[in-house]
């Protein structure tokens, strides 16, 4: 393959570009995951992780794929046969509900359009109709990857507890975490589900599950027969510092060197407003193309990424791949239902203006190339925007 | 904790030390797993890699520990309730058969003393008595981590095919692949399980099934619901070097820069005969100090690993920590019933004479200075072996 000058603009949905220094954090030697450095590092990172949760509870870390721990999650607090609650929100929603199938739960998946988070209520009605309590747990997407929906968790809470209803709340905030607020504690959940290469800003090669009270007692009473997935070899190692099984070590030096910029130097909370406002002016440069975002709440839409929707008679992979070829960027495909209707603008993780007006400079040029009917100008508007808030 | 001069010396065996250009070949941005560029690195990857498992079957490459990928070689190709023949080479022997008991397969375990390796003959004979074929596969270590005893394959495989019997063959080589002598389709293994730590001098994150034809038939009866493990949308994907869920992009980074040095550079014939006597000058030391090693049989001493037993009244873990105080490196801990008994010196993977003597010369040190006693000159032999022979 030829060179490409400069450099590749990775604005999928996750894995995200990684910071420099996270990489070089990796770029070290392996040492014996059973010495004493290892102990310390990993009962540092285990302990760091819960900030970016937002938890007093512990975290379990897979060497594994955001798809391992959605399995992990649901194998430790139910037994076969057990029926739960998914909602549709979208392809990932989709695919947790087929694994779940495909384990041995039972599932009832509420139909969703793909523009819309989860609603609350359709969620609270439906618990209020089981009243022997059959559906052992509640399992909804936070941040929707394949629409750019974000959910709104604490409401889905409320609705369950105004319902009185004892299911376990199970959340996937996969590529929702570090990039999207979230709040495991305060929302009472009971296990979150997340991955390394999205607002942690790693390769992805971790998996996590962050694990309630009520999750662990669960645990002691599931019927899956596990091994790998198991958390309780897990949390008998945590407070050493070990894990049961071979770790992913370099990838642990990451996340450790990605805590601390997130959490002692840009900072939680600044990490939100800055996905936020990334957020806005891609919106901002979408309504001025004349194009519209598959989400159409505006509570909802997803700091993390923007899907947008191209015209009827237009192929959205034509257009992500003139921009693949000409501008050497890499957008989402439109996944499942929405292939060929959607495009997705990642704007997560280790990014900043600049990015990401190079990032929109590349749609706008390659949607006009592939023949888009589009208003010029998104760019200029995105720009107004963000030189206005800087 | 205060700067140590000089490098660790990381003679675990395995994690093993991950060449330089690997680690800097993985020390690059993470690309879009759903693009063209990574198509291509994954269809590389996946067909080269097969020369290290001297195979024409597919491999599957698991984000996750070795242990994930004995877990997927048992699901993929048994069924709940099913009889297995497992065999007690040693600590690792014994977890797998505790894996397989936890995830619902009923292992039967011949005894072993840890100082021998697979006795084909046991197999054949439990083979035998077997007339009605409840045993559906047969499952071995080659290369026992905690033992440095390698059992013979090729002669398991004649002893299985001596009874007519049809049952599965599966081997763990974990620590073995890329190491030791190793031939998948030659000696008939169905099932082949590996990880990316250890021969193939990665760091560790990637595990392996290697499968034959008649693994793939078993598969397809397999009565374990499974998702993550599952091998068929993993083969689904193959030939187009994509992955069913978010792979450890970074790792096969890596992996590609390794199997370049493997198969094009050194190549595998050659690494086994430095291996071999690597392994031949750590015994000639061992032996020089009036010590022995665990394995008990010429014929099965480990390439990899070398396991020192210290005389009765003194503990290896004592030992071990005064050379990693002192001299900072890793050695082995014994581990299960050989705890305290004795250590392991790995010699395997990305090191060379000088490190090797380097590594002997801490240990013969280190047992001076915990009081074991022993003759002075293990290191002299070893140099003077490793200087007739250089």
């Amino acid at each position: 393959m030829a060179h490409r000058a400069g450099r590749h603009f990775l604005q999928i949905p996750g894995p995200s570009p990684v910071p420099e220094r996270v990489l070089r954090a990796m770029d070290m030697q392996v040492i014996d995951h059973r010495g004493p450095e290892f102990g310390e590092l990993g009962a540092r990172v285990l302990e760091k992780l819960k900030g970016v949760f937002k938890t007093e509870c512990p975290v379990i870390v897979f060497p594994a794929s955001g798809t391992g721990a959605w399995e992990a999650a649901l194998v430790n607090v139910l037994s076969p046969g057990d029926k739960v609650l998914m909602y549709e929100t979208g392809q990932f929603a989709t695919l947790w509900d087929e694994l779940a199938n495909r384990i041995g739960i039972v599932p009832e998946f509420i139909g969703g359009d793909w523009r819309h988070g989860v609603d609350p209520e359709k969620i609270a009605a439906r618990l209020r109709e089981d009243t022997d309590h059959e559906i052992k747990a509640v399992c909804c997407v936070h941040n929707e990857t394949s629409t750019g929906v974000t959910s709104r968790i604490a409401n889905v809470r409320k609705a369950i507890d105004s319902t009185g209803h004892p299911a376990l709340f199970m959340v996937d905030t996969i590529s929702g975490l570090g990039s999207a607020d979230y709040r495991h504690d305060e929302w009472g959940v009971d296990v979150t589900i997340t991955g390394s290469q999205k607002g942690l800003m790693l390769p992805p090669g971790l998996s996590f599950n962050c694990v309630s009270k009520k999750a662990l007692d669960a645990h002691e009473n599931s019927g899956f027969q596990k091994s790998y997935w198991d958390w309780g070899p897990m949390l008998g190692n945590n407070a050493s510092g070990f894990f049961p099984y071979t770790p992913a070590t370099n990838l642990l030096y990451g996340l450790e060197e990605a805590l601390k910029i997130i959490l002692d130097e840009e900072g939680l909370e600044n990490i939100f407003v800055r996905h936020q406002r990334h957020a806005k002016a891609t919106r901002i440069a979408v309504e001025a193309w004349g194009l519209e975002t598959l989400c159409q709440v505006e509570e909802e839409h997803s700091p993390v990424l923007t899907a947008v929707v191209v015209p009827d008679g237009h192929d959205a992979d034509h257009v992500r791949k003139i921009i693949h070829d000409k501008f050497d960027m890499s957008l989402g495909t439109g996944l499942g239902k929405v292939k060929g209707k959607v495009f997705r603008i990642g704007h997560l993780g280790d990014i900043n203006d600049l990015t990401l007006l190079g990032a929109l400079s590349g749609v706008e040029m390659g949607l006009e190339l592939a023949g888009v009917p589009i208003t010029k100008g998104g760019v200029q508007a995105a720009m107004d925007y963000l030189a206005k808030t800087a």
